[in-house]
């Protein structure tokens, strides 16, 4: 009857947000992507249905698939939960979904997430504005895909704005020569975020002239900016939890 | 011992996150901003201390009276939850909190939270990139504040992103100027969200050339760009759910 379109947060379970642990756990079926961590999904009870519509790289699974995937449940189920990595609006299609689920006349609700975006930053003590340093950031993704509008490198240059790069591991050699054509100095820091808030989170920083040359594997998330020089407190993942430890388990 | 720098959502209670949630059920202490919701509030035990800070009109507190409070707090208490509207490294000025408690010896954490920024499009249906329309967000500050670096609104304009302006309905008029200076048409579609994910929210509609005279009361969260004529799936507070109302209440 509702499909939920639902943001799982950045991979800690605990970054879920209360609607979404609470969804998962009355859903009759969850139609989740590869990003989601599994111990988010070990929340679905085992008498719900899991399906796995992650896209990977050799076992590509078309939008339109997933869409119509959807609009079947919808008629089937009475509690739907299309899980997506951070937030479902945020580079997540979410949008092209929930018009699909609409255009036939199914009820969707989209409940956002923490985006992965930011709190991976915030995971590795980088505050994505700060007061003197950026008054703005602009998310922007990396990846190249069809009907996609292009991304003007050169003017988000111009703009200042922290830039926090989703899925642009691949293409972080172009982005590099677009934003340093736009002006921006080949010393400006960077870092690299992978498997943010999870236990293995890993960071690398350096500089924008260096970007290309930086190890990184995919899913990664780049931030370039002077923020990407700050060190300030970071997220701390439950399952490593320092402190208040009480604090860690309910 | 240790101050956890929260992010408390948009303003649905259940747009906090399970951590956030149950810091603040076993916190010692709350220092809280003006903008988080009573119901929020409510979670926390009577048992703890409950601080209001927040920053009005006649009344302002200074954010190094802010920092000052919290590092005295951090050697009083062992759990103190300093809880934000949003995610506290976006415009929350969590990063400066978290520098004046680390210089000190403090032990910081701390808890991204659901960004208002992106959170409100999503409640009036509104995706922040969608495929073919935006291929990235720029979130930024109207508000001038005292050392925080000028935004270049004709830049902006030009990159071409989806904008979403926090704490600018006051300065809205000055932002359309430089925003079709920099080239944007008068005709682009532009929304204005208050109270988001609450029972009560609203949104007004229009185009960039009346943004000035479009109806619009502090806070308030503004989406400019071609997806603010996009309505697609909405949040719906849980306070109004409509149905899987056995999901309204754990």
């Amino acid at each position: 009857m509702t499909v939920f379109l639902v943001g799982a947060g950045p991979g800690d379970p605990d970054l879920l947000t209360v609607k979404a642990a609470r969804l998962l756990q009355r859903a009759d079926v969850v139609v989740h992507d590869a990003l989601v961590d599994d111990r988010i999904l070990d929340l679905v009870p085992r008498t719900a249905r899991l399906i796995d519509v992650g896209k990977r790289p050799g076992a590509r699974i078309e939008q339109a698939s997933i869409n119509s995937t959807l609009i079947d449940l919808s008629s089937q189920y009475a509690c739907i939960v299309r899980l997506k990595g951070g937030d479902p609006y945020v580079f997540g299609r979410g949008g092209e979904e929930a018009q699909a689920l609409l255009a036939v006349g199914a009820e969707v609700e989209v409940v956002p997430g923490v985006s992965s975006a930011f709190a991976a930053a915030a995971a590795v003590g980088i505050p994505v504005t700060h007061r003197g340093v950026s008054p703005a950031v602009t998310v922007v993704t990396g990846h190249r895909r069809d009907g996609e509008v292009e991304v003007d490198w050169v003017s988000l240059a111009k703009a200042g704005s922290t830039l926090v790069v989703l899925m642009g591991v691949a293409e972080r050699e172009s982005i590099a020569v677009g934003l340093l054509a736009g002006g921006l100095s080949p010393d400006l820091p960077v870092a690299i975020v992978e498997r943010a808030t999870r236990p293995d989170q890993t960071v690398v920083r350096g500089r924008l002239g260096d970007l290309s040359r930086l190890p990184a594997n995919p899913p990664a998330v780049i931030v370039i900016g002077a923020v990407a020089a700050l060190d300030t407190a970071c997220y701390l993942p439950t399952a490593l939890q320092r402190c208040c430890t009480e604090l860690a388990q309910p």
